[in-house]
């Protein structure tokens, strides 16, 4: 964390100083905005939490509720959005105070004795490593929490808006202002009142039921009924001997139980299986009873019992793969000559069974995917072609997601002896654990994902990837680290310089011939993109990793494309400069070519694309794509 | 963490249920209090923080200053002090804002160039890896914060009381509320003006000039004259390599510096040695300027320069070594039928040179140790005579402490030239690493520390000293954890039952004949000391650690002495059976006898005895003396 370089900061080092639209922010919904986001779930608050970090930016974000949320709905938060927790500050925070799934428990009736379950088979959630972060549980309020305080303390200080429901809207692409959106106070004093506002962009993270989507025509298509589930979260004594471990529970005749443990180590999750319901049925299953959701657990955990001392929330949850076409307001032919005004994102364009724990997960990759490319386009960083990679990206990423999700829960469904062998549910559970850990998304070429050419020289940051943190140490105060925590969700793009194996102060070497074009070079992207009022790092984050030993390089003999000044005190930055660890290399580790390589990193985590050092011709083609006015 | 087991809680899962005090706290100071604290300093505030845990007992601390530190004074965190910021929830929070020292770097006068000074060493802070946790750097305004955040979340919603000076106290045995303080309001509208009030007890954490220490008529002895620092808190660019690596810096007719890189990646200290100074000499030195301290500093790093651009904090601090003999006020000859009422702690009892970076971290083990004796005392778990252990375990300490620091700080003032070999300074640091971390605090023989006569039993957990944590893995949820990082700051005693090698289920193993013992034997601690009003865990936290895989042990089939019942619905604790990882095994690891082994734990961290498991008679015996009413 970088603080201090602005003043001495004597509180809590998160907040930061207050800037642009923060120092005077209005405490009511203004008449216009840049940006109105609508919904603060999962997508919504990750989207105004990204948009919070640029200072000119005017966002807004609005809710139907009164206040915050404060019970029910998801609850599995994969390794990738601990991650992604990382680049706004508070994964180790939530990991505190999260359960953490280590093993997972498969139950079946007994083959002996089938009306009694037993388990299966126990094997490790990651066994593959994929992530140096957990997988965890915790309650939706509590992710929606703590990007409500990272906001806060963003320098626009931005608080939701709560108390507005969002009814419909028009665009008129003439006006500065193209959205006007038509709102319901739905709290307060003016309750049940009507009003409009405008707005640059719209952000419908409304959810399933979505009045974006609707507004902008679009249309949720997929399964004809929904799958059900009686869910409880709650506090009991039980002889089951892995309550507080992840269960897929299958019962002879009773149905199967999904049993999540919860944050606290008492309370747990248990999603009751209530079959799939056409839309006439759906009126009488939501009328399940807990008692009726208990006395199913119990028959389907037997010969174990459940002694249910409190129920903290119950609900019965019904939901159905479907998908949207498209994740923004053009016709599906448009061409990059056109761009969108309205987004739809998360359970607004696609849900999912609730079996793989993916809704809320997938949602926050959506809100950050289009808040960074708004905070890029807004900040005048990008052209606005940039907009539509949005729905061109992520709408793939659903349908595959889907894909999976339909087969993962189907095979939940199955009774045992229906299975093609017996191992099959934990085989297939384990060979894709990759998916549900949130790290299959792959983007295709784009103005932001370059060409996998070069691949073979940094062969573990597959380009269009997220990208896979590992460790080095940095010279400056010789601290081991994982470099990929250092990227903060701040908008800006990282560049991973990996040096070629010459000694640090050797000339000729081709980093220090790289570091002098990207320093010095008029047309080079660090000239061409920084803006002269701003910090040297402002647009590029750019560090150097040697190969060497820390103890054979100097911070002060790196080249200064990787000493930038920042700050009012032109302070030197001076945390750009890594050595690998011998005994955890991450030449090896990520497979760098011995000659060295430039990686970059798009604002939100993803390879962006592998170059060599020499090619500066390729890296600036790629900036020039990527940040066209 | 455990939470939910009261009820579903929404929010930051740290705010614990009000209780006690804490649900109807005065905001005023009252006439009259169980224990008034004097002083904000770390010392104070870790007292504090400790006994806002106790619900029914009235803790009050008062502050001359008129609100929080803000900046300046100590900064060095031991690994021993982020251990016990584990305890109390904070150490993760504290780690990612704080400098981490993973190396120090040894500056000294080019021998070819004596003008020059050049780098001759750079170890491993911690090469022997004598904790899990870091050695930090930040700011004691944020640690205090910590504590004082800690505290409003307790169940007593404790907050210091701002604007009250101590003036002096005395003791009348034969009351209720046996110290009568009289105290002067510092701010607010009756700035000026006097009041008493009463406790039963008052602990003196009012620094260096301690006024409760000259009201009890004990003095501060040692070093005539004080050691002189010229202290600054600076931003600032240099050529200097090592400006972000702790550094001892020695020029060859200059001086010297102590170097601490600070929090934030800008911010740095210097250390710059004034020498010796009277008493007479002390206002000219006092009077030295940032631009002489600065001019000085720059003398010292030649051939580099330092190009200050901010000046955040400075001071010249003066200090010397001294010590009081006794740390309460009873008389040095007093029995144990006398009982203190007035303790001092820290700096008030003992000061050093800012050298070892000592002050915070020993001050903070003094509060520790007297607020959870007050608490445990105050709340009938124990007679008074716990009291007199506390003078008695931590004068002693204070004085290695000092011994150690006088040879240290007389070693890093002394010319290299002058040293027996030119390694020595560094190969003292390394050989001695275990003193500046914390660990060499060993409590001998008392009430509440037994005896090493079973030590082989358990020859990593030395009694008197700090339970040094190991992983083992969580047999209910699968997690490896920390053992002792599940040890928090509540006050209450650990048992820690490492089982015999009989399988679990084995009705004859060892294992579980303590545990029926403990369970349902009348004269067992259990039975002896709950309240019969309160959880089955409020005074003894309980684990077993199996020596199988966990797969081969079962939550439900541990015997009942380790799955006590908690809470209104009396919810079964299923956190405290674990099994040794075979891959890291806390047997192996901390010499634990395969016969099994019992080790208790104190509040404070510190082992207090070992015993075998046939011997119930001992722990009973143990206990009664430790909590005799
Ligand atoms: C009642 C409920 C129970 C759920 N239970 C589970 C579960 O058990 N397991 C599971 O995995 N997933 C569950 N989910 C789904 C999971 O919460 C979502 O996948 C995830 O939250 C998607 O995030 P999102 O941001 O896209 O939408 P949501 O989290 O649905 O957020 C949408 C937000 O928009 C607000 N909103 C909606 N319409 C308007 C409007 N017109 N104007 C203003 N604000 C509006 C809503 O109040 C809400 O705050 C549940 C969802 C709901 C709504
Ligand atoms: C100005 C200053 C600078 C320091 N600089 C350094 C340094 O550079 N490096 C270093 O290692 N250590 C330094 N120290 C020492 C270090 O801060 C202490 O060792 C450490 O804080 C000891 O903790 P403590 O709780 O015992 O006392 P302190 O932290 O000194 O806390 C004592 C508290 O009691 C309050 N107090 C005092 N008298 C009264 C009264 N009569 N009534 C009410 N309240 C009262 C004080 O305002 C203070 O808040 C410095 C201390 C001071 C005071």
């Amino acid at each position: 964390m970088q603080f201090h370089h602005h003043g001495y900061v004597s509180t809590d080092p998160r907040v930061q100083p207050a800037a642009g639209i923060g120092l005077n922010r209005s405490a009511e919904l203004p008449d216009e905005m840049d940006v109105l986001i609508v919904g603060t779930g999962p997508a919504g608050m990750i989207a105004a939490a990204q948009l919070s970090m640029f200072p000119n930016i005017n966002t807004r974000i609005i809710e139907r509720r009164a206040s915050r949320l404060e019970i029910g709905q998801a609850d599995g938060i994969q390794a990738r959005s601990v991650e992604t927790f990382q680049a706004f500050g508070f994964a180790r925070q939530l990991i505190n105070e999260a359960y953490w799934i280590t093993e997972m428990a498969f139950w079946k009736p007994d083959p002996e004795n089938p009306e009694n379950i037993i388990r299966t088979a126990q094997p490790k959630d990651d066994p593959t490593g994929i992530s140096e972060f957990p997988h965890l549980i915790v309650n939706q309020a509590r992710i929606l929490d703590y990007f409500a305080e990272y906001m806060k303390m963003s320098p626009t200080r931005m608080e939701p808006d709560f108390g507005y429901e969002f009814l419909d809207l028009t665009i008129d692409r003439s006006q500065e202002y193209p959205v006007e959106a038509r709102l319901r106070y739905t709290a307060g004093p003016n309750e049940g009142q009507e009003r409009t506002v405008r707005a640059k962009y719209v952000i419908g993270c409304d959810g399933a039921r979505s009045g974006v989507r609707r507004a902008i025509g679009r249309k949720l298509e997929g399964d004809q009924a929904n799958h059900a589930w009686g869910v409880m979260d709650v506090l009991a004594n039980t002889d089951f001997p892995d309550i507080r471990l992840k269960c897929a529970i299958q019962s002879h005749e009773g149905g199967n139980i999904l049993l999540i443990p919860r944050e606290g180590g008492h309370l747990f999750r248990m999603y009751v299986d209530l079959g799939v319901v056409t839309e006439e049925q759906s009126k009488t299953i939501r009328q399940t009873t807990i008692d009726e959701i208990i006395a199913r657990a119990n028959k389907i955990i037997a010969p174990y019992t459940l002694d249910v001392k409190n129920v903290a929330w119950h609900s019965v949850y019904e939901v159905g793969h479907r998908l949207t076409d498209k994740f923004d307001d053009l016709p599906n032919d448009s061409t990059d000559d056109e761009t969108p005004r309205v987004f739809i994102t998360g359970d607004a364009c696609h849900t999912h069974s609730a079996k793989a724990g993916q809704g809320m997960n997938v949602s926050m990759q959506d809100g950050w995917n289009i808040a960074w490319k708004l905070g890029n386009v807004l900040s005048g960083r990008s052209s606005e072609r940039l907009l539509n990679t949005y729905s061109r990206e992520r709408q793939v990423i659903a349908k595959n997601l889907i894909d999976f999700d339909k087969e993962w829960s189907t095979l939940m469904a199955t009774r045992p002896e229906d299975l093609p062998d017996p191992q099959y549910l934990e085989e297939f559970y384990v060979k894709t654990a990759e998916f549900p850990a949130g790290f299959m998304t792959e983007y295709t070429e784009s103005m932001i994902t370059g060409t996998k050419e070069h691949q073979e020289l940094a062969s573990g940051f597959p380009v269009g990837k997220r990208f896979h943190s590992a460790r080095a140490v940095r010279r400056g105060d010789a601290n081991p680290l994982e470099i990929g925590h250092q990227h903060t969700a701040d908008g800006r793009w990282r560049i991973y310089v990996f040096a070629d194996d010459a000694t640090q102060t050797d000339e000729t070497s081709k980093l220090n011939a790289w570091a002098k074009w990207f320093k010095e070079d008029a047309t080079s992207p660090l000239n061409q993109f920084t803006p002269a009022d701003g910090d040297e790092d402002a647009i590029f984050d750019t560090k150097v990793i040697y190969q060497q030993p820390h103890l054979e390089i100097e911070v002060t003999s790196a080249p200064k494309a990787f000493v930038p000044q920042c700050g009012p005190f032109k302070l030197d930055v001076l945390e750009n400069v890594y050595a690998a660890l011998p005994e955890d290399d991450i030449f090896e580790k990520r497979g760098i070519s011995r000659s060295g390589a430039v990686v970059v990193v798009r604002p939100d985590q993803y390879v962006s694309g592998v170059f060599s050092l020499e090619d500066t011709a390729g890296l600036t083609a790629f900036f020039e794509g990527a940040l066209a006015k």
